[in-house]
């Protein structure tokens, strides 16, 4: 099967959306930006091996794909307009496509996010999703809007993504009530879409915890030029990741380990803590990221440390 | 040197442009898509060892890749607004990113496309480009609008990068004064930008030659539902492509070559063909695309061919 063949095999029906002027087909998609807003932009790639084990399934790479990139879109207060996919593997494989579409027809529902052009070429498995959304100019949730007297929030529990993971490598061997939550958890993460409009105005600052919570509120940080403080007790933890009895481990996981895809935001004082979300930490002037009950921990995931 | 210090040694000052309003650096990228136009955008994707030789210096990998896919803006007659790059590479080497970078400034430069986000990601060697453009409300050149008594053009001589690609794997003893030309025509093709501005509300359909004319122009044929007939002996060659001395070869390279980043379009009746572009066919009711002088050719590249 040649490359055309299979993009309408098996990606057709895919691009259809409020905001999709003209789909998949030609030399570029068209989208209507509504008027008076900004366009946002994002772009995840995904490495076979890297980011997710060789032995993930298809559906499972395709939904994690979407949602890794939907999840800048939600960390900026923007709605989703439409995405682009760039595919490459190593055969036109119809035992990993039919499933990989299927996975990808379930992001696209749940996220609202119409697939509207791609590019699929041969090569080592590699997933990469550009999300494009919009956001009235003015509104957009930065990551360099904290204030000294803010608190810091998060909006669900952190640390699930990275005990899935040593959980499938077999390094812990969690409780198997528990194997479904940790699947859902790693593979078909949920990009606070409904949240990030909803703090537009009201978050201060957000970013999304893809590289681990001390990261990311690093990177909050340093943008806004202030000093954020977390207590790590405060951190919301599901019961699959208080069924591991290290402490140790359980902050590792909930405060260095990536993936968990919530949103980590600025409130000013005064400002209620929406539903679902936790205060676990205060801005205050100065640098950095401290947190207690932390020795040792690495900051989180990078590629290419050194 | 982990991932964040190399975007921001190699990739920073390539970011600013009239319509970013927030660049590298957060979550998402915010655009700023002009009052009344559509965002066109597109993605483009060039694996090592399929798109370009493994040998290919980084700096014409860079470059090419931003090319091809400001090329897909230049077929909708769309203007740039700014380009995201998904790169995937085996190790931080700075004897890659170095020339690398450079290849990107020069694009920037060249097509005004400021580098607004990206991702960088450790694995074999993957450059994904995806491009926003904007372009008037029903100003957009489609593959759909060629009609029976349209001209078909070409924007540029063809099969040099098919000709520079036999070169460089030593299938092809050029004369050595074109392998500068050769090398140009490959791996610094010059996407038609402004002749795709100019072309709106002239052309009536357009499509960019990546896949080769054959393949390119079934593609329009195909979304317009006409028949297109092609005058091979008016395809435009290259001073190079004629010191090929088997008419074959250089029809071959010509017709089913790719990746030559020339436009092909069609004209109404009465509309005079553009400076520096040929007449090569015409439309008629029908399908499919008929060339002259051509037998057993290969329809144009296409991955996973059967």
């Amino acid at each position: 099967m040649d490359e055309f063949s299979l993009i309408e095999r098996y990606f057709a029906g895919l691009g259809a959306g409020p905001a999709v002027a003209l789909s998949v087909g030609d030399d570029c998609a068209l989208l209507t930006p509504p008027p008076g807003e900004l366009l946002a932009t994002s772009v995840d790639t995904l490495v076979c091996g890297v980011h997710f084990p060789a032995a993930a399934a298809p559906a499972d790479i395709a939904y994690r794909a979407v949602a890794a990139a939907a999840s800048d879109l939600a960390a900026m207060g923007a709605r989703p307009l439409g995405m682009t996919l760039a595919l490459t593997l190593p055969e036109a494989d119809a035992a990993f496509l039919g499933p990989f579409a299927q996975g990808l027809r379930a992001a696209v529902k749940d996220f609202n996010l119409p697939l509207v052009g791609g590019d699929t070429t041969r090569g080592p498995l590699t997933v990469t999703v550009q999300v494009q959304g919009a956001v009235p100019a003015g509104a957009a949730l930065t990551r360099a809007g904290a204030q000294p007297g803010d608190r810091l929030c998060v909006s669900g529990p952190l640390g699930d993504a990275a005990a899935a993971l040593a959980f499938f490598q077999g390094e812990w061997q969690a409780p198997e009530r528990f194997a479904a939550l940790l699947h859902q958890r790693f593979y078909r993460p949920l990009p606070r879409l409904d949240l990030g409009v909803a703090l537009r105005g009201v978050a201060s600052a957000a970013i999304d915890i893809s590289d681990g919570l001390l990261a990311d509120a690093g990177h909050l940080a340093r943008a806004s030029g202030v000093r954020i403080d977390i207590e790590s007790g405060a951190v919301p933890l599901s019961d699959a990741l208080l069924a591991q009895p290290d402490e140790h481990t359980r902050l590792r996981w909930a405060l260095a380990g990536g993936d968990d895809y919530e949103l980590c935001f600025t409130l000013p004082a005064g400002a209620a803590v929406p539903d679902g979300c936790t205060a676990i930490g205060c801005v205050s002037p100065g640098e950095g990221v401290h947190a207690s009950d932390t020795v040792d921990f690495p900051a989180g995931y990078t590629h290419f440390a050194s």
